[in-house]
């Protein structure tokens, strides 16, 4: 900033020239669109926008007493001085202009009036309203609390950023979830578990004593989507981040976080009472046990008095948890929650469980776990639910325990970061996935029985509710990766906080804050990024195909996967491809997956001719003959599908390539190329994934159908030893 | 740039008011000190200068045929524009304004009458001259070639940016060394080894499809100091950087860097041959791996046509080599330069070797086991020798090699990344390190057979000349992991230049860049960098002691470091303390490593009388009642040094503070937290250095030290499993 100023007096004499210049200067040394700024960039309006914008924006009227409300206050000056190109007075007391008057009813008088109001929107939620005090036309940002007041200042900044009109304003919004949180997969040394944006934002190296002022950037954008928690450490945890120094670290962040209104969870790892304890067990029915985890909840409360509590993977893919013990997950649970309960601390326990021992089939088995166990954890206890019962594949049904344990809070966990949809290269807009599933019906009440009911808590009677997305965040300029990730990042925040919206609603809010407000931009690319889903599914994995990316780094096809060390982990359990069909049959004559859902979802599911084509091989085994509803057999189908999905792709390409200069520069070149791998790689899976199909039924490719570029040999030999993410 | 610029119409409606917020918009989104500009900032000069200097940028007189042609004129804008606000007319013929005139005697008519000063200046030098051509006043910036040219414009945008005169210019440069080259040990998973900066600068999984602007910036970088080489992959080397794959990647980089004059290199792992060649052998004589050696070697310049070579470690710390062959080092070093011979590549083979089998003194190995090849190696082999003969501690006597091969090319190897001295966090200034070494006299031929003068090879004669660094950059936004860490890549690069220059000089040039030209900022600043070294060295190893930090790692203090797999990794085969006295008796009557230098410097080091005192307990083995220049007994000149250590860090924090306001708050508060930090570790230093030494030679601290902290115990206690950097 200094030597900008400093320089301003130079510029004067030189004329405009030299002010462009000077901005051009500016973009040639440190401004650059290079993603850094989110959605939060702040960019000029148009001239007719802003006129009107600007009469609000001669004052701000706002207490400055607390942390968060000097956050807020500061949040909508930086919009303004962006958008509009003026610095508001600042003023405690309401003077004669046109204002933006920021409050609760405890800190400022001319907020008190809404007390009814806001009575009805709950803690977090605001409201945004025009009014008139006294001869004023002012915009009220209220709310009950000071969060709520910083939520609304970034809902305000939206309306801007977006061009929509503040007159005749009447917004009143509250959080349909209460925790929504995300989940870092970071381990202590850096490294990202799944993580495709570089190493973690979290230098533990140098804290507690350097807060980079990048987490402050990470709160201010959570803030701006109401994300209120942040899981920082990865759910295969190290029991180290337990430890007092990394206790100490994790305080700072809490520190930086808390003026945002995000509090810090951590992972724990159930042995940790072993492995930093000194204990010789960490059996939960064990007292020294029990006294290890109180201890160490008041250690931790100690230092960050609103610590959010314990998110805890058990007995999975060889973490250590209670059944090592012979006891159960509510003992494994109740352990944790117990001693956090004192604090108001929860517990999010992970369902995503599968035996050691591998079953009949893996879909079952997170149900089979735990759908007796509803009534038997403790009321601070949230179960994490993956939102299908695999893993976070392209398409998947909806997990079959959401619905199916009424007395239990339900937790939804997302995948936000693209393990299996491409990683950071493939433009995937996961809006549509996740809305797929929040509207689901799981009919366990009758219809309308929603997935978004069950996990915001409304369906059953659940004060407590939470919502969880595995992050897609590391210390990547672009934050996600890529550019277009961060829409998957600000998608999960919107619908974390009211489960309802569209995906394609979010999607254009997000183009228009962080490309462009012309339509001309806007509407193409959101039509981009809705069809960008289903393009993924149909090059990786039509027609309710999952699990057959290569092993472990999960980088590209790998439907040949066999062997190893257990069978649930290949990808011929999954697609049970033969010379005569394909298709894992779950049906009542199969595994009778289907019998875990409600009984009317059950029969759809479990009636070839009525389930859903794109769930069609999820359910059933089906021979290569099997007449689809386009009329082409399932082979000619499952080939043209993939085939659909590289030409998607190609429309993307060209969609983007026609906003050339409609965009900035830098980041078209970014996003043009990785559309290019996007592409190649998506031809890379049709053709691997035709080829190994087609050595297995020998069937002739459909007519018009160009053969795979390579034998299938060769996309079998391909080997990536360095793919990022891959677990440790 | 879209939006600034799109807004500019709207913003000029708003007066000088809306300019001036509109930068702090940009302050506030994009804009930062956040050290991504590093030294090449152009941030605008005062007024008095700018006016001098605007007489000559009315316009560029520049050719634009090759890419360097183009980069050169685009940097001179660019710094133009940021340095003085104007953007002059880009000519490809003289106008009637005072001009900046670029080119060579082929690409510009106006330059073609230096002709014969440029030859003298060989390749890659260039010529700056004030000039008359006609009636115009110019400035010439002229060169052989046009990376000369390059070298030149950078070089006249640093005068402008310290505020040098242009008026009667005469400057005549020239590289002394040929091969000046950064060397990353980053492993293709994206991790640094000895690395604290972040992750790679390289995303080797989206290469060659996505070329990260970022790559652009660190060849503008270096061509600004004249770096000419970059060694993209760690010297623990996986032999897949060599696969074809791998090797289309290095070749996008070796496209985004040939504008800037910058090849590429690779490290080889001597195994290749079987790993990724399928061969059973990578015997040197084999011709089975002669020939597959050859043929990659064409594989290579087929995809990359100016490939720089091959850097080898060999048969050290576990790699493999050619005496795993029964061959020799020369064996192993000729194999690669015959594969490389056609295509006009080189070998850098080094010399950081030391047998499997513990020896009485590792010091000697390096210069033992290679003495004897002088002369047995190709003529483009390079025999790269680290600085000194241990491994790149705060201080050593330069490597006993130097001088001693004179029919052989060595190649100096500096380390820039901090290994043993503080990490990123640890203001250390490493030019004061490289200048002692480079002006430390070999006594070879007699006086002034400096070691510069060994590897610029005019001691010797040699044509092939070249210096290495260990590089400290990672993706991390500083580049460098600190701010002031960039002065450490910068003052390698000035010193690969020119190593007569001074490092204090170099240090002005810098901070006048970097931070600030007022001399109120330059003076105290570039004192506090000067005296950094001097106070690594106090506060972890005075007085000669060397590798004493934590094992592995090298985070911390470790004295007590003992057992493990062998003894030259521990701390207590170094320092050899005892009740009674301390340090590594190399003298004569010891290991006799002194053996190894001239005999000048051989009876120095060996006069427990002459030895400087700085060096005293790297050759000699002596009493705790050993009287020192100062007066005092050793161990009370050892406390006394580690507590001197710590001041030296409390003075450089107190000059700090004072420069607050003088540089902007962002770096100023970045910078202040680190200094926090060293301060800190500089006491724990002290603290576990002084307990660790005190219990084995039970003297009571001299007058006025303050006792340890804690506990000898507890500094053997803590532990860093996750300390940044360590191998793998």
């Amino acid at each position: 900033m200094l030597p900008l100023t400093s320089g301003l007096g130079d510029r004067r004499r030189g004329g405009w020239l030299g002010v462009a210049l000077a901005l051009l200067a500016c973009t040639g040394t440190a401004w650059a669109e290079d993603g850094y700024a989110l959605w939060m960039r702040y960019v000029p309006v148009d001239a007719t926008s802003a006129g009107g914008y600007r009469a609000h924006a001669q004052e701000i009227v706002a207490p400055d007493r607390t942390a968060t409300q000097r956050v807020a206050r500061e949040e909508l000056e930086r919009g303004l001085a962006g958008l509009l190109g003026v610095m508001p007075r600042l003023r405690t007391t309401l003077g004669d202009g046109g204002a933006f008057v920021l409050g609760t009813p405890q800190s400022s008088p001319w907020v008190a009036p809404f007390r009814r109001d806001l009575q009805a929107l709950g803690d977090q939620g605001y409201l945004l309203r025009s009014a008139r005090i006294g001869e004023r036309d002012v915009i009220v940002v209220a709310a009950r609390d000071d969060v709520g007041v910083l939520y609304g200042v970034f809902h305000l900044l939206r309306l801007m950023q977006t061009g929509a009109s503040l007159d005749r304003l009447e917004v009143r919004e509250s959080p349909a979830i209460a925790r929504r949180v995300l989940n870092h997969w970071d381990n202590l040394d850096g490294y990202v578990e799944r993580g495709y944006a570089g190493g973690s934002l979290w230098d533990w190296h140098t804290l507690p004593d350097w807060q980079d002022p990048r987490y402050i950037d990470y709160a201010r954008a959570n803030a701006s989507l109401g994300i209120n928690g942040s899981v920082l450490n990865n759910v295969n945890a190290n029991a180290l981040s337990l430890s007092p120094d990394y206790l100490r670290k994790a305080a700072t962040l809490a520190d930086v976080f808390r003026p945002y209104g995000i509090r810090v969870y951590l992972s724990a790892r159930f042995s940790a009472p072993i492995e930093i304890g000194g204990l010789a067990t960490a059996d939960p029915l064990d007292p020294d046990v029990q006294r290890w985890w109180r201890k160490k909840a008041d250690e931790i409360y100690a230092l960050i008095p609103d610590f959010g509590g314990f998110l805890v993977k058990a007995n999975s893919e060889g973490q250590p948890g209670p059944q090592d013990y012979g006891r159960s997950h509510a003992d494994g649970a109740n352990l944790l929650a117990d001693a956090l309960a004192p604090h108001g601390g929860v517990v999010m326990w992970r369902a995503f469980v599968y035996a050691h021992d591998v079953p009949e089939d893996r879909a079952k088995q997170a149900y089979n776990e735990f759908v007796g166990l509803d009534g038997a954890l403790r009321r601070n206890v949230l179960l994490q639910v993956k939102n299908g019962p695999i893993d976070f594949q392209p398409r998947e049904p909806f997990h079959p325990l959401f619905g199916a344990m009424p007395r239990t809070p339900l937790m939804m966990e997302f995948q936000i970061t693209k393990e299996y949809l491409g990683f950071a290269t493939h433009l995937v807009y996961l809006g549509p996935l996740y809305e797929e599933v929040l509207h689901a019906d799981t009919q366990a009440r009758g219809p309308d029985s929603t997935v978004a009911t069950v996990i915001d808590g409304s369906l059953d009677g659940h004060a407590l509710s939470g919502i969880a997305g595995v992050a897609n965040i590391g210390d990547d300029r672009t934050w996600s990766g890529s550019h277009f990730d961060q829409a998957n990042w600000y998608a999960f925040g919107r619908l974390a906080w009211n489960p309802r919206q569209s995906a394609r609603d979010i999607a254009a809010d997000w183009v228009a804050m962080t490309f462009s407000r012309d339509p001309d931009v806007v509407t193409p690319v959101v039509d981009m990024m809705m069809a960008s889903r289903e393009a993924a599914v149909d090059y990786m994995t039509p027609l309710g195909l999952h699990h057959v990316m290569a092993r472990g780094h999960h980088y590209g096809p790998g439907p040949w996967v066999d062997g190893g060390p257990r069978a649930d982990w290949t990808s011929v359990y999954y697609h049970r491809a033969d010379r005569d069909g394909i298709g894992f049959d779950r049906t009542s004559h199969g595994s009778d997956a289907v019998s875990q859902y409600a009984p009317a979802v059950a029969r759809e599911f479990d009636d070839v001719d009525r389930v859903p084509e794109s769930l069609l091989l999820w359910f059933h085994h089906v021979p290569w003959e099997h007449r689809m509803a386009s009329g082409r057999p399932l082979w000619d189908e499952l080939v043209h599908r993939y085939t659909h999905g590289v030409r998607s792709v190609e429309t993307m390409q060209a969609t983007w390539d026609r906003l050339q200069g409609r965009v900035d520069a830098e980041r078209h070149r970014h996003v043009a190329a990785f559309l290019r791998i996007q592409r190649n790689e998506a031809q890379w899976w049709r053709d691997a994934s035709v080829a190994y199909f087609q050595s297995l039924n020998g069937r002739a490719l459909p007519a018009g159908e160009t053969p795979p570029a390579h034998p299938l040999a060769y996309y079998e030999s391909l080997q990536f030893p360095f793919a990022p993410g891959d677990g440790r």
